[in-house]
């Protein structure tokens, strides 16, 4: 048996199209308004600038304009608070990115609140995930939110089936158990604590890496037949799963890279020109 | 082996003395206040009007106000949000309690979720369960708050243990499952589309019933040694879970009546003694 792959690069490439259409039409019918994303970068950390970037030419490639905040690394949590305020004030900006993680001496989790609801078109607020959770209107996190809309592109069915999340961290392993749960699957969410984690992984029909150590899931460890994603990229593009020798016995899986990575910058693309058709239609 | 009985109803009247002496002490040193809690309650259900009466005889108790509003079961929406409001308006109440369920032509969720943040003291807004979930500072779901308190009063170690919640209601098996899993727990959850509901259970060490359906939990999917919690309540004092098998072979279980119910009106009341005293010492 051949898996299916779950080209992430091809569903976003397609995806594009679809919202540069959406762009366009946007900025014919409201006389050249497009949407904007603002993205912070707090501090010099070369992969997260890298991130930005990327994100940055995803909104460029689609027609949307995007606001680059730059700030240094020695921000404090209520510098970097004032200019989310700022941000959320704008009547031009129409979703806001904080590039995690921001360094130390900054409360994460006080600026991602701080980002209006309506403007989090990552998914990272409290509000927002548990808006999702009970099946209320919010922008899903990115990551988690990618895979569900990857999954979804392959009709890869989750009703009635066991998923197994490997990590809880608040946007990604967390979200993506409520999201999976919210589309019918059984799930089960292990972490660092889990006690006997292979027997769990085991009975996965879906089983998700999220837990950020190279090959940390082990390819025997995967039942024949399981869908595979891996949500995990590392140096010498590897993911957390041990990929390799599960591609001729496993249904389908997310290649690294190429699957989850794309999958998250489209999703914060799409819900910045959802964010902005929402805003800009209702002028 | 005699299982452990887990007494909801000993636990809360012990902690029943200590909110009294608190609620004692405060009134002491603020010149006579008292936290108050709003009770509302939106027609005629008998069932719904004896949880209410139930609190607000538990405030009598230990010597908290509360503040009883009841409405007419044609409330709409938009009236039923104004009495919220002028609740939380109002400083003299501490937490705001809704009772749940609410007639079929009021958005529930949108009255949960008007209630402010710092009078959530039963747990129900959105942006409470994410702040629970993230680990932030909140009021947790009063009936899983109350289970993780009445677990903690019993010394039952959670850290590393398989928990299975079956159920996934917004105030009962989803805050469970958060909870269960921030306290370390491998968590499982399973509903009404799990396959194979049987083999999850076999393997649960904590089982949670969250089901709503009189002993639909069958006492041989339980193993021997698991810990027993029993949210349900039915006509006959019976519960979600087939209890009386279990008596002899379990290590502990929530009795029914008197083990999760008593914990879910003194959580209720815990949090609103919680409350009043943040409001009335910080004046």
């Amino acid at each position: 048996m051949t898996a299916l792959v779950l080209d992430g690069k091809a569903i976003a490439k397609k995806t594009e199209q679809e919202l540069s259409q959406r762009v366009a039409k946007l900025k014919e019918q409201s006389g050249g308004q497009t949407p904007i994303l603002a993205t912070i970068l707090v501090g010099g950390d070369p992969a997260s600038a890298t991130y930005v970037k990327m994100k940055g030419n995803a909104c460029e490639r689609i027609g949307m304009d995007s606001l680059k905040v730059e700030l240094p690394e020695e921000t404090t949590t209520e510098e970097l608070l004032q200019e989310i305020n700022n941000l959320n004030n704008n009547p031009d900006v129409h979703g806001i990115l904080l590039q995690h993680p921001v360094p130390p001496q900054i409360d994460e989790r006080a600026c991602f609140d701080a980002i209006a609801l309506e403007k989090d078109v990552d998914g990272v607020t409290c509000l927002g995930f548990g808006r999702m959770s009970m099946g209320e209107d919010a922008y899903g996190c990115a990551t988690p939110k990618g895979i569900m809309r990857l999954l979804a592109a392959f009709d890869i069915e989750l009703s009635g089936k066991h998923a197994v999340v490997v990590g809880r961290s608040p946007i990604l392993g967390k979200p993506m158990a409520l999201m999976l749960l919210n589309a019918n699957a059984t799930v089960t969410i292990c972490h660092s604590r889990t006690q006997n984690l292979q027997e769990h992984i085991k009975q996965a029909d879906v089983i998700v890496g999220a837990v950020g150590k190279p090959e940390f899931i082990k390819a025997e460890w995967i039942k024949d037949g399981a869908v595979v994603v891996d949500a995990g990229y590392h140096p010498g593009g590897v993911g957390d799963i041990e990929l390799e020798p599960l591609k001729d016995r496993v249904a389908a899986y997310t290649p690294v890279p190429g699957g989850v990575g794309p999958m998250t910058i489209n999703t914060l693309i799409y819900q910045s020109v959802d964010s902005g058709e929402k805003k800009i239609t209702s002028q």
